[in-house]
């Protein structure tokens, strides 16, 4: 199908059994959904944008979509850093803006039952007055979605204590192409009946299916005091060391952030934060009844490694000192638009990422300031394009894209991967086969193919377009 | 492929390449491959099993069987409890057992590599002397592989603080059933590369490939000392509460078992042990640094639920303790054959769970003691098939089948799953299409087929067979 006639018939049945305000196709109003929060602008405006409320919905969307074969882009809060939830001509949008409610909190089992559309910090203030607390924990949390961090695989500040966000899912339900429904996953703790696809789902960037319904796995709020370290290093090197040694001697603070030489840079030019007299700088929080002993623990490894400490349980001092990793992206923006990586490398390769970050940065003559979670060795190399800014969408130089396959390349060498929380969408599908070589690259496209025969699910997202002939 | 001319080709191929030791058929050896630990039998002896010990031998089995299509069986030590990894003629047994070798620790990064067949309390006993532990601990931990574990998914006692299988496995190398080799999986504590095929993998029952190495996520050892409680109730259903109130006053013990009244006396009969006043028993554990706390505040919501108590941090008491747990089995295999039954259910229906458990006893005759992990409501309704001796594999008669028919539809209907930790293998392929519903089941099916078009991995398991036209 490629006519407007025809696409007049897909609206009008579209239409047919939804409100008048859920259908809409003014191209005006769908530019915007030709980005997200990446940097990437798609080159055509999609060409409509739905707003289901209910299952039903959703499914009688798909069913028109799949009796035209229209491609549909389903989309949160747009806030993704790979453009996987962007749309082009001939795609519709499928929005989960008004499926924004939580169905059911059962404390007894610990699970809260919601539609995709809630935001995350939306749900996390909700189940704060109940005692518990969900934790995918994306920079992003105020601002996007459970089904967008579900549909990523979102990580955060937590996850080498608390675990990504497929730790925290127990079930979905999923409108497939053809508009059925499915329920995958369990409402129990454990559950192994036929092949684990709720797994499969979390983080499939919505190229499998439309999440319609989520359970989440809640934890009960962490008792007690959370104790805050800062510590500034003289160099990066020694902060990156001083991190590994953290892991090595069997200690999982909660938060364990690093900030690198020109972020700390960046960062005291934008908010004046005074750093001491190192140049690199450590962030730990340590919580839950230990929180005391194991602060001291870790200020002793520290010290150890030539940092200058801050440590506080001083709830206030604390939020300052988080605030200081949390105002890094806005200090990088200021300077302008940002392409921002994501590697993954094993965390005792972290002090020898960063040194070869630097060889980069001296071949190439680019700056590449990075943020890195050193609990769990997810690196943050940032691409300053200045005199642009961040919010214009243009693309990326490819001098920089240069630069970042080898960024890419260099994590597969120390045997990390090319993304450890943003995911694929079309930034990185060009490197996806690198990564997974080509037998596992067709088995995944056969996959896909299992669930979506007709290619209708955001299709030339994660996996690159086949060539057309 | 079904003449023995054909048959002395395939095995004359496979000794082209394997030692002369390592392709078996003669019959007498193979008979042990008809069972598992579940009680059933296959109906005839399977054709060979063989026995690599490198990754390329098992592609060379694999290319040998693919070119015949020869079906294949990956095997364990043979104690699955769902007839998963038990072969027929015409099928090839593919034998891990020498597979038997840690490859790789790096402590620094939390990870172990192994290969499939060591056995899963030998590599805990070897990673005890490094400071670490696996958390995978099914009752068959000594004497069951890690290759296995992976497989079925395994589960245990810790699995509500500790995670199951799929939480403690970070990447696998995997062959498929042309002889192609795939690693799925990170070797970082996060990554988001395509689809998450090592979660889709783990608990596949070798349906999807062959697992010939593991990177798994290990753990420091816990520090402190660990605390136990043993309480035993007036009746079951006070001992199901107060495992519910435990859960909801926000407690996540390491441990924490439930044996009925029926479980009890059974004990009781073989081992001696006293119970004190009550007949229905829990048994709790608590560790980390704050165990000693924890072991309190539980006590005391235990005795309001009518538990006599005993509670020691001493580890000779405490192992005595866990022992009664351990002893739950040897005592129920004295009087029988045993269909062990592995339901889930949401933590918050266990009573209710016990109580249909007790009129399904009342109206069928048949009695079904059942213990419990309460930590994560998976219960194991036990049927005896007295006058049978455990280990003769008898079939199970159709009567017990149908009361077991009725335990899993309990558990759906109280929002559960029929195998919570067992797997489905042969013993519950009847009943799976129940559960997934019939979309998702021929999903599940088209994704076999996006790995093994020919359906030679393990086939007949999990999937009924197609009936024949």
């Amino acid at each position: 199908m490629s006519t407007t006639e025809n696409f007049s018939t897909v609206l009008a049945e579209l239409r047919d059994q939804l409100p008048a305000d859920a259908v809409v196709d003014d191209p005006r109003a769908l530019s915007v959904y030709q980005y997200d929060r990446s940097g990437h602008l798609s080159d055509t405006v999609p060409s409509a944008a739905v707003f289901p409320r209910t299952v039903e919905e959703v499914q009688h969307i798909a069913r028109v979509c799949f009796h035209h074969r229209i491609p549909m882009v389903p989309r949160g809060a747009g806030t993704g850093l790979a453009g996987s939830a962007i749309g082009s001509t001939g795609e519709i949008m499928v929005c989960t803006d008004r499926m924004n409610q939580i169905l059911q909190l059962q404390p007894e089992n610990r699970l809260v039952t919601v539609q995709p559309g809630i935001l995350n910090g939306e749900l996390n203030t909700y189940l704060a007055t109940q005692g518990f607390w969900w934790p995918p924990d994306p920079a992003s949390k105020d601002i996007s979605t459970v089904g967008g961090n579900i549909s990523m695989n979102a990580g955060g500040l937590l996850c080498a204590k608390y675990g990504v966000t497929r730790e925290a899912v127990l079930s979905l339900q999923v409108v497939l192409a053809d508009g059925s429904l499915i329920t995958v996953g369990h409402h129990t703790v454990k559950g192994v009946t036929g092949y684990d696809l709720c797994a499969l789902l979390i983080g499939s960037e919505g190229t499998l299916g439309i999440i319609v319904e989520a359970t989440l796995k809640i934890r009960p709020l962490t008792p007690g005091r959370s104790v805050t370290l800062g510590a500034s290093f003289p160099t990066v090197t020694d902060a990156a060391e001083a991190a590994s040694a953290v892991t090595r001697h069997g200690h999982t603070p909660a938060m364990m952030e690093l900030l690198d030489d020109l972020t700390v840079a960046l960062v005291t030019e934008h908010t004046g934060e005074n750093f001491g007299s190192g140049n690199s700088f450590l962030l730990i929080q340590t919580d839950g009844p230990a929180a005391a002993t194991e602060a001291e623990e870790i200020g002793a490894i520290l010290t150890d490694h030539q940092a200058e400490l801050t440590i506080t349980d001083d709830p206030e001092e604390s939020q300052r000192l988080v605030g200081i990793r949390r105002s890094v992206f806005p200090s990088l923006e200021a300077k302008g638009q940002l392409l921002v990586e994501d590697i993954a490398v094993p965390r005792s390769t972290m002090a020898e990422a960063f040194a070869r970050i630097r060889d980069l940065e001296q071949a190439s003559g680019i700056k590449i300031p990075t943020a890195c979670h050193a609990g769990d060795g997810n690196l943050h190399p940032v691409f300053v394009v200045e005199g642009q800014d961040h919010g214009q969408n243009r693309e990326v130089p490819e001098a920089i894209w240069d630069v970042a396959g080898q960024v890419f390349t260099m994590a597969l060498e120390l045997g990390g991967t090319l993304t450890g929380e943003h995911g694929v969408g079309v930034l990185k599908s060009r490197w996806l086969p690198d990564e997974l070589g080509d037998v596992q690259y067709r088995l995944q496209q056969n996959i896909k193919a299992a669930f979506d025969p007709h290619n209708l699910m955001n299709p030339g997202k994660v996996f690159r377009p086949a060539p057309t002939a």
